[in-house]
């Protein structure tokens, strides 16, 4: 849906709720796809939500609308339900769903919830619920298609004719042997191609990608990318086959993450959502400024420090902003080169050495650019050689410094496996600011001769 | 593969090319996923690549490792092949893959290659050269499976077994009609489930999302997230259906948007890649640190025009640095959150007014805190009320403009159309300096009475 559709849609929800027009909306919502519906309903009130989800005729297609609903929007809507409702809708949902939605309640309610559903269900879902949540495990579904070798093509198309109705990814078809230990797979492709009567073991592909359920998400959704597949086959310790990480969720995995890294470059907090409390996001964004906070009041004594130099020559404040300004900035783009860099496997921690020299490089080649232009508007302003070498030479080395901290700090962050987006935010700006300021009064106040 | 995996594979090709061990060498790229030889390609010299891919004896290895390497790696070796070395690969691999490569080679050489390949897939490669680069065209793979309505499941499994074997996405089989039009798909799965002789018509599904040739690719990429789909069918202006863009390249989308993004917020272009040429970097970032050398220059002339107050009140100069740090912190998060919800549908346009109240409310509450603690250490300091107030009051001034500042021009920009990315970077950064320094002399200035 495209957001005019969107916007179109949503209008006509809104004015049929108002005159309240039960039919027209009951048409409306039991014809639109799930995933448009979980738009609309972020931007409706709770009571208009739960009319909504009232007039929809069909369980499953609830359970699906369920499923799609953003954290905010699906914990607020959950709480105004009753358990029964609760659980007559999750019955019906995949279970990796279900254990999304559960892993996010109060113990007590997801406890009561689990007792209510069949134990078939929640077993499966309090298998799901133990892994954690950012690892394979914590995001695989536990349908799949498994056969023995031996059965046949033929007899492989006739199961999925019964059974594995509801399997999400029907297109791979996985072979494990009696321990249920995955050995081999064929897409449902390959099935339809060969004699019926052709067993498993003559042509399943025996090299099968694999991970393992503690493997990070991140890894999961790289190995999906790399080789182009819809779905990868999770197993646990034994190598036995206990579920399947699919396209779609990598898609999302890819996005969040990309969202993760780009607060954290900004330096808004990871867990940031699009809350509509501005206590909650005041709280969340707060200690994120405080690293900046810290640093200027360093920066503040650190001037305080030259307060003979600035006596002398008060002109001498009026370039501070540029030359942290050059600074803050080309670090921030080095860092976020690196950062990104990281992330989609463009560059390695092996060649730190390299990757830092070249930034350093960079860094002062475009520190002589700007470090003559900006001394030469110097020079034209206040006519003092000493004063626009010096702003040059601050320029020069605090352009330098930024580049060579910016790349420096990420790439080390990586190598002590810590995350290199969070370096790259206020801490690194923080860090650079002070260097530019100390150096530029240092250098100005020896060549000026104060 | 993951890095570590890599590592050991990068190791031991290096030490055998230097060992000339040509057997094991062969053996090894042989049995190597071409994903994971594109990744060493990277890190060798030119030759070496030459030597290893000469080794190669599949032809179709040889094709998925050519569309596997990145852009600049690619380029490099393509140039250094004789025509009939390309041709040759290019026959092999899919149309699209080749119209990408042959997108980025000189007009000449391209021409050439398209006269030598066979004129079926030559007439293919040039229609897609004929889109965009970043609409549904010009990602879309125009092998797919069409069959008439009529045609009945038995027969559609029958045409897979005889045809369509390099079809890259086979799991939905679309419906056309007589003229082309796409009317329907079925799912591989739905095939195999009926009985043989229903004619598709029977279970098609009729209402098939699918998309112009002249769509964006993140509109594109958005369709297949949100609705899960494994692949999305491509029409031209009359409905007839000309292509699919698969999922794989779906996720290939996200993370380039999601890169380029990155990399605009950080002043840096969306052009960036991960060259080895120092003086390629430094071009391409040296336009971006021009906006902020510029604004520099205007704070420069704006503290000048306060020489007077600063001449009495040195230390005034002291807090330059974490008036401006403060501000341009608070709007990197407005700004950075504005951006990415647009980018990920969190946010609308439509909400324009509402979220820009929200940041201003979020940048006026952590501008009082902070405020009243720099306000603090400035008073502990000098222990003048004046000067701690004006200190205070410049605080959340600066924060609460640069959230505003940060979260409107996005949305504005997103609103006449303009990638609200680059709206983000080093400009809005810039502004918020200008306003944050001119804003602190001028209350100083007023309030201490100079």
């Amino acid at each position: 849906m495209q957001s005019d559709r969107g916007r179109v849609l949503l209008d006509s929800i809104k004015r049929l709720l108002r005159r309240g027009s039960t039919s027209h909306l009951r048409k409306i919502v039991n014809k639109t796809h799930a995933a448009d519906l979980s738009v609309i309903f972020r931007a409706l009130t709770l009571s208009n939500q739960r009319k909504l989800f009232s007039l929809i005729l069909d369980i499953e297609h609830k359970g699906t609308l369920l499923g799609e609903l953003d954290e905010d929007t699906s914990q607020q809507f959950i709480e105004g339900m009753s358990l029964e409702e609760i659980v007559e809708v999750l019955e019906v949902m995949p279970n990796d769903d279900v254990a999304d939605i559960l892993g996010r309640l109060p113990q007590e309610k997801s406890d009561a919830i689990l007792e209510r559903m069949e134990q078939e269900d929640s077993e499966e879902v309090e298998g799901l619920l133990s892994y954690d949540d950012d690892t394979a495990g914590g995001i695989m579904v536990p349908d799949f298609i498994a056969l023995k070798e031996n059965v046949s093509a033929g007899e492989a198309i006739k199961s999925l004719q019964k059974e594995h109705q509801d399997v999400e990814m029907p297109f791979y078809l996985y072979v494990v042997d009696d321990h249920e230990r995955l050995v081999g797979v064929s897409s449902l492709r390959q099935l339809v191609v060969v004699q019926p009567e052709t067993p498993l073991k003559q042509f399943m592909t025996t090299d099968v990608f694999s991970v393992q359920t503690s493997m990070d998400q991140e890894e999961v959704a790289k190995i999906v990318a790399r080789y182009d597949i819809l779905a990868v086959p999770v197993v646990d310790d034994t190598n036995r086959l206990v579920g399947i990480v699919t396209v779609d969720d990598v898609i999302d995995i890819f996005r969040q993450e990309a969202t993760e890294d780009i607060l954290k470059m900004a330096g808004v907090g990871e867990e940031f959502v699009e809350t509509k409390s501005v206590m909650r996001s005041t709280r969340i964004r707060f200690p994120w400024l405080f690293a900046s906070c810290f640093g200027g009041i360093i920066a503040f004594f650190i001037i305080g420090g030259f307060e003979e130099s600035l006596k002398k020559f008060t002109f001498l404040a009026a370039f501070i902003p540029v030359i942290m300004g050059m600074g803050g900035n080309i670090g921030t783009q080095s860092s976020t080169i690196v950062v990104r860099g990281l992330a989609t496997g463009r560059l390695h921690v092996r060649d730190l050495g390299q990757v830092v020299f070249k930034e350093l490089l960079i860094g002062l080649i475009l520190g002589v650019i700007y470090g003559i232009l900006i001394g030469t508007v110097a020079h034209l302003q206040y006519s003092i050689h000493a004063l626009a070498i010096s702003v040059s030479l601050a320029v020069i080395s605090s352009m330098s410094v930024a580049a060579l901290v910016g790349s420096l700090v990420p790439m080390i962050f990586a190598k002590i496996n810590i995350d290199p987006a969070v370096a790259t935010g206020p801490f690194v700006t923080t860090a650079i600011d002070i260097i530019s300021v100390f150096f530029y009064f240092q250098i100005a106040t020896i060549l000026l001769g104060i």
